[in-house]
């Protein structure tokens, strides 16, 4: 079950799908380490032909349970077999066939990996004639390059991997084993993306980073004389871009996952198996630890230090390095309309409020409780000056 | 007048274009339902060549107001013809033809759709030779395929379909008749979209939503097995993503119009006619209702269920369920530098500063005026974590 | 020392590329202005091969000191050669060699400019045989097209201009000279990049602003009549945005650096020399002066005006027009998530809380130290309704 999910030759989409439930139960011992990893209960005959949620799964549907808040959904649904851990074990309604795990959500991904692999349709290794390929380009075995992709002189392609149509991979630029590209991703020139890596559409890797000299006749670009360095097994979303470095590489970790339209700046240092969802950027020169989490619309400036297994809620701004692991937030709380206008109006007279507060407090001789007003360092505004490192 | 705005045969771009009032006069009643709809007020012979906004139009040029507060331009401009109100029909300057109709900005909305389609180009039915076809694509009648567009197997394309150069159309996807794809779309297998549409350059549909299990060896992937399904009359901004769903499809109902760089994540739905302005991002699962509106660069997290007819102010935050219509805001008060850094630093003492005041209400005997400090269930963190479904 | 950087024939990026002090001292006394800009100070000899930070560069490395606050890092700094301002000769370690000279960012971006051209192949003029040009396409001197570009009927690309690979220039638009586009790049029809440009791949450049009629029916598209005008020696990021104007055009001045993945609505005009760092958005008819900055993330409201020199900090929202040059901030600062829960529920309560620290102050005969608590025009919620213009 590699993650490339490509699937046996001859899968064929319009075939409809069937499997049962004693099938799936070796699959899946198979893929999470042994019998003892999933047990069945219940009827391994089921047939079984699609996954869905419970709520919606019917009778040949396999469905999981992996948050307990969802339990109550398991006792009503019409689910054919059901992946669930062993503690909801006596939620399984009769009928419904087990397939029991200590982590069900792990054992559905694996399932979702197996199925796709054998509902679609595999790439088809070698060159498609109207692909534009540099004599000096290396293939590997079984690599796949869709229609009118171009790659550059001396491209090298690792075996297996699978360049999408329309791609466009720059001179020299390395592609590890069996990293998939969708269709329109770019890969500069120079730059690197490891084995077992999936690259989807409108990516752009090796872009110049932002660096410019400002001058009085205006600003002075800064070469950006870097690359682009990623791990195995990275996954990076639509849209997203990672640009090189202007002294030195990018360096994205192995296992880092990033959802679609996320900018990533020159010279940052990703750790392994971080995960950023959609629209979050990290600014230039930033070193963000192994496995942390940037929330959705989360920006985290440039030239600070996260350490590993920091969390950043969705829709935040890290302006300061965080040397502790915990989950940081900070966005504005939504309100009606009418009631953020006061609010806000009232926010930009705070500080004046608390000196108030302070006044009243010291009227009534109470003793001194507050802390010093001084602006800390982590505070200052950001510079939103482009930078060269 | 046909939203594809694809002009007659022949439409020369280099040839000025001209008309006369009373012509427009029809070619208004026309796409607005008949005579009445719209009315002529002064020199029906008077020639113009352009459409221009009222502080700029010249006596050849054809205007509108629409919004009250601009009135005074009216009484002043130079155009040669105005669309406007019943109620504004005494501001017509002298010697300004008027076409007098109840909703001036729906009538310039028609106005230049019916100008679009004569001063630009139609796309020309046929396939370029340098498209790859996969010999099982089914092309409607009249369709038009750009140069080095990839139509996979399986694919289908409406009557009357433009794919535009350099467009990837996936395995058994499918696109409605008379949708128009700018250069450089990208449609991923399996996905639909509607008649009638409109999707711009560097549109990615159909990548993989962001679903991973968290395992002690790092993130496995969730195969997204869902597709995407656009309605009818649904336009798309350069560069935005929607992702396919993970179990079952991700949503976008008829006559939604989304602007650029919009990331739409798996599984989501979205109601007929919300519109989403630049920049904005819906999460996971999120089932967003009819008529709303989303702000430039707001962003609402995942599993969330938002009413029909909410108005989500640019660059807020929607973190928890909304069930009543309203216009709903979030973000901090922009402010000099120097002001937001005192207030940005007692805001990080706010509770501590209600307790102080509660203190010295207590003191002074005054009756408990607050409420409890409790944090409510909307206001906690929204989890980093990226999830399947 | 051009800015498109494009190395004399026979560039071999195989080959190590080696250079003396004395050297690079001419190189620089020339792209700065003369042998004042520039002085020698130790070894002219001492052989260089690579440009690397302070903290990393050898004895064969050449870096530079810009900042003051990384004046330690010179001290102990192993590099061979150091740009640097006179102020911080002194600090210059035993066997390194100097070149002095006022601003050491100005010269080490000229000297990143110098060495990219002589490490990087130049793009070879000519058409790739795959690129599809309409015959009416007009091509200056020294023009290279990539392999599968398309240039539509009309277009004009400028003397010494680079088309990428897979790029789109529409009808009718026109490149300027020596402007170059990476793979990938959309031009829309009718629009205009200027002379010495660099676009990155994702780009673009025309595609329709959000204009929308709201109707009973539902929204009735407005033509995007206009173009994009782009001047001269503009930069354009990865996925960065620019759509074309309603009525007239969208103006982006000479000098304007764009970082990747931003958006600019209709009829924005951006004043010359303005940086905008990455996801940064202007939304429609804003008009933005000459070299201001706005801070990553930052987004900037609708039919605004900003004065020249006014600089956005990151992840900040401008909701009112700026008159006044300087800096200017709003986000929620980032706190640990507990924390912030806290606060940002009092937050929602802020508006109460200045009441009641009011009637303490009332209680207590304090002199009425509260300003109104109108809500200013500035803050009113921003609307989130596509608009025309």
């Amino acid at each position: 079950m590699s993650p490339t999910a490509t699937g046996p030759a001859g899968a064929d989409p319009q075939q409809p799908f069937e499997v049962s439930a004693a099938e799936l139960l070796l699959v899946l011992q198979q893929a999470l380490g042994g019998p003892q990893t999933v047990q069945l209960e219940g009827d391994g005959a089921r047939r079984l032909c699609a996954i869905e949620p419970l709520d919606r799964a019917g009778p040949q549907a396999i469905s999981f349970l992996a948050n307990p808040r969802y339990r109550s959904q398991l006792l009503t649904s019409r689910a054919g077999a059901v992946l669930l851990a062993p503690a909801a074990r006596e939620a399984l309604p009769a009928g419904c066939t087990g397939l029991i795990t200590p982590d069900p959500y792990h054992a559905f991904a694996r399932l979702t990996q197996w199925w796709a692999a054998r509902t679609r349709p595999a790439a088809v290794p070698g060159v498609h004639p109207s692909a534009v390929l540099d004599p000096t380009a290396r293939l590997g075995a079984g690599v796949s390059i869709g229609p009118l992709a171009v790659v550059e002189a001396g491209a090298e392609i690792g075996d297996g991997a699978v360049i999408g149509a329309q791609c466009h991979i720059g001179r020299n630029a390395r592609i590890g084993a069996r990293t998939r590209l969708a269709p329109q991703v770019v890969v500069g020139f120079d730059c690197v993306v490891g084995a077992d890596g999936l690259l989807h559409s409108g990516v752009v890797i090796g872009a110049d980073g932002f660096g410019l000299a400002p001058t009085k006749q205006g600003y002075v670009k800064i070469e950006q004389l870097g690359a682009v360095r990623i791990g195995d097994a990275v996954e990076i979303g639509a849209n997203t871009c990672i640009d090189r470095g202007a002294l030195g590489d990018t360096v994205i970790g192995h296992g880092v996952k990033l959802d679609n339209l996320i900018q990533i700046a020159h010279n940052v240092q990703l750790g392994e198996h971080t995960a950023m969802a959609g629209c979050s950027a990290i600014a230039g020169s930033t070193v963000v630890g192994a496995r942390c989490t940037i929330g959705g619309g989360a920006g985290v400036l440039g030239h600070l230090r996260i350490a590993d297994e920091v969390h950043v809620s969705a829709q935040s701004t890290v302006s300061r390095s965080l040397d502790t692991p915990g989950q940081y937030t900070g966005f504005f709380p939504l309100d009606d309309n009418r009631s953020w206008e006061k609010n806000a109006v009232t926010l930009r007279q705070l500080h004046r409020l608390r000196e108030r507060v302070r006044a009243l407090e010291a009227r009534l001789g109470e003793p001194a409780s507050d802390s010093s007003p001084t602006v800390p360092a982590t505070l200052t505004a950001p510079s939103a000056a482009p930078d060269a490192s």
